[in-house]
């Protein structure tokens, strides 16, 4: 189990969603309520768009989050209009830095929390589908990195949310080839620096918890006094594993099988379903 | 707060105590019980005696205990007749290795779990008393490191228990004379691997919890199933800050204000006080 | 032996000077020409000040420069106008992050390459000289952080050069009192966010070496073809341990015995004597 | 490029081979003369059979060797009578444990130096190559650890010296596929424990460099005065990247396109060539 956030909208310092909120990802890190396991101390990530390139940074590393200076200085030093945060706990594979989220390909960036069931059995299959220039970049050795990978292969940078459908399609395929009943579970972010995807979905129909923050203007008349909402535009959205705090209206479900995309022409949200492949 | 266990009697692999039992020190860095937090992840120490040197060896990281491949290999290949083992939830200083337990100095090895309240008020004066030879070996920045050395400028290789009640004295003298209530809180494992003092004790007499195995003996009377108890001697005695199973009978709390010696010429629990310095 | 620069001027990219020149920094961590040994593995920092704070950000961890993925990602992704880079060759103290430079304490930040000799000798009385409150700050065991906290002890954040005179002041008298015959060697940097100092000093007369970068209206009549000139203002100063490339007339050693200070009211260059405390 | 030494003999501390020579690996990893670096600071591994079971313990670390303070505990308290060390110079793969050598599978351990030419270009087919089963158990992202993995999958348990080759041929033949010239470049260690084997082989005829101790009785006679030779059995043998000292005669070089095998009946060498497959 892991534990992700995706924020996008006015500029902030990351510390604003990082650290400073009640129920923060880096008090998840330690203490995680809506998760199979309370801790997610297996390494983390963040990536971010800046002001100079296209490409995100992505800064990883192994030890905990809730310990780490560099996250801290990072967090308290750098400003974003969109960015990704993941906090991890290892099903199985090494704890290193090229298996923690996010993954990055160009300007794209990916997080995943979930797991393929029954991995051993399929890794092989789902990386002979990867496509051979792209199979030279994966790292590591998780079913994340890899399910972006596949995704890719089917075409994530021309329609992001076929491109998951098939990877869903395939990876179920391939698992109930392999006597595995229920092989997907997963909430997944995908970002090109201006858009966000993000996705709830499992075979067996119990996904892991996804919510998304509600339009700031309502949030805004229903609590006046809070500081931070006068300060983030309309357009502010944040996708989280579990609500950052209590604040009353603030956290909205995702329900099962669904997809959403965060984008300045209108989020929406529509129905999800694997594609065969 | 902090995890520790000392082990003491028939040769072992490390693993036997470290990773097998079910509510193992390995478990307890991810779900400790008794202790203020559940997590004990930044960083962990084993020290080990062996046949072939007086002095110990002593291996310390800076991550989780839970995720440390080093750490398994080490326990699954390690055998030693005396080996202390701590898992540290850092209580504000740094997560670096030189901060981690145990401590060695010579053939002496040292473990604490607790805190000197206020330990910013009266760090330096602390400090300043620790001799000026012995000063030189202080690595990192943690009160547990400090008490240590204290107890070596006052006699820890003549007199342990003397050593360690002046120590305990001179922290609640200047705590209170800098306005700390309750200056000292500890629970503290030291040896010169042939001896084992376990002490328990805090100011406000509220000490963190502490174990000692029952004799091997009364035990396998009780468990003749045990295969375990079978294969190690009558002197083998375990001291832990939380039990590491629930069989009936093995674990016994040691009462506040006290301390234990394992040696060779039968074991012994005395009351434990500060003394004035 | 370590390696060091400093950069002030018009906001670039990190990895302009971290990695793009043919002799980076970078590339000094696996192949210093002028230092006393030709690898810088044992840890590195950088830290820069942003819009956003008054502040510097400080990133440090213990592996070498020239393999950290997190250091390249922040290189290229963070702008400044001003900031410190530090690669590490241990002179003996733990590798660990809080031994790393850039050290920092409040706005401040110092760097340091050389060595305090016989610092086991004296390093009980330079602590015992810092002021109370500051020593509580000291997070590492390194000679470098000590000086920086006897500098603010003396001063620092009022009269620069005058602190760093008294602090190696001390430093000499207790080294010789020790008997200790050449007590300091270094070359240290320190800044407040606005200006830069940099001084080049030791006992023996024969420091590390030391370099400024010639004035960029100079070097650009001097190369009209690098475009990298053009984009720089003319306040822009590079402050190296050793020169980052070859172009001719591009660096000016700090002779023996000076500092010197960056600052918007023009560069000025001066004596450099200890005074005696 | 990288370093490594086996040991086979007197079971000894392994500080004797690993810290007390004078170019010791541990110097090696600082100051190597042989190799195309001199800094062999990316991660290391050791790993060595005890009493107490037939698998390997296998320790290994992302930073440099020359600064690792649990690789000095190691050696200094743990004796063996079969062990591996290795020092690793990245040539581009990421900087992680998994990635750090000596491999292990069951009691088998394999490390290498060396590289295979346009690796990127190959790596998929290497990767469809490998036995099903025994793709599951690659961590990293290494040539090494393919080669071992293929080498599995053509039957080194059973025949290493032919399964070595087929190994190389494979790699030969689908590299001349992808329009590389000279695929390979290599010296591999492998043992089970009870024989060691080590391999000198490039396509191009130019391998690393690779020695192997003169018979300790030989030595004896030439050096009555050196202790340590006196302590070791006539048995005893040491492989190594390059020698460790200087001692007249010690040292011979393995010829091109040569393996070697160090075993109870006999130390024998034959020549190696690459098997079609």
């Amino acid at each position: 189990m892991c534990r992700w956030l995706a924020y996008s909208g006015t500029p902030i310092l990351l510390d604003s969603i990082l650290y400073l909120p009640k129920h923060s990802l880096i008090d998840q890190s330690l203490h995680a309520k809506l998760g199979v396991e309370t801790t997610n101390g297996d390494g983390f990530g963040v990536g971010w768009y800046g002001a100079h390139t296209d490409t995100p940074a992505v800064v990883r590393d192994i030890g905990p989050a809730w310990s780490n200076r560099n996250l801290r200085e990072i967090a308290g030093h750098v400003r974003s209009p969109l960015f990704f945060a993941h906090i991890r706990a290892s099903t199985g594979s090494s704890v290193q830095e090229t298996n923690c989220h996010p993954f990055r390909h160009g300007r794209w960036m990916w997080m995943h929390n979930g797991a393929i069931e029954g991995f051993d059995r399929i890794r092989r299959d789902l990386a002979l589908a990867v496509d051979p220039e792209l199979f030279l970049s994966i790292e590591g050795s998780t079913d994340s990195e890899l399910m972006f990978y596949l995704a890719l292969t089917f075409g994530l940078e021309q329609d992001p949310p076929g491109a998951v459908a098939r990877m869903a399609g395939l990876v179920e395929r391939v698992g109930r080839e392999r006597g595995v009943e229920y092989p997907l579970q997963m909430t997944v972010a995908v970002t090109d620096g201006q858009r966000l995807w993000a996705f709830r979905y499992s075979t067996r129909k119990v996904s892991r918890s996804l919510f998304y923050s509600t339009r700031v203007e309502t949030l805004r008349s229903l609590h006046p006094d809070v500081a931070f909402l006068r300060e983030v535009s309309d357009e502010t959205r944040l996708i989280v594993s579990e609500p950052l705090g209590d604040l009353p209206g603030a956290w909205n479900e995702i329900p099962e099988g669904r997809y959403g995309i965060v984008q300045p022409e209108g989020d929406v949200m529509r129905h999800f379903t694997p594609r065969a492949v």
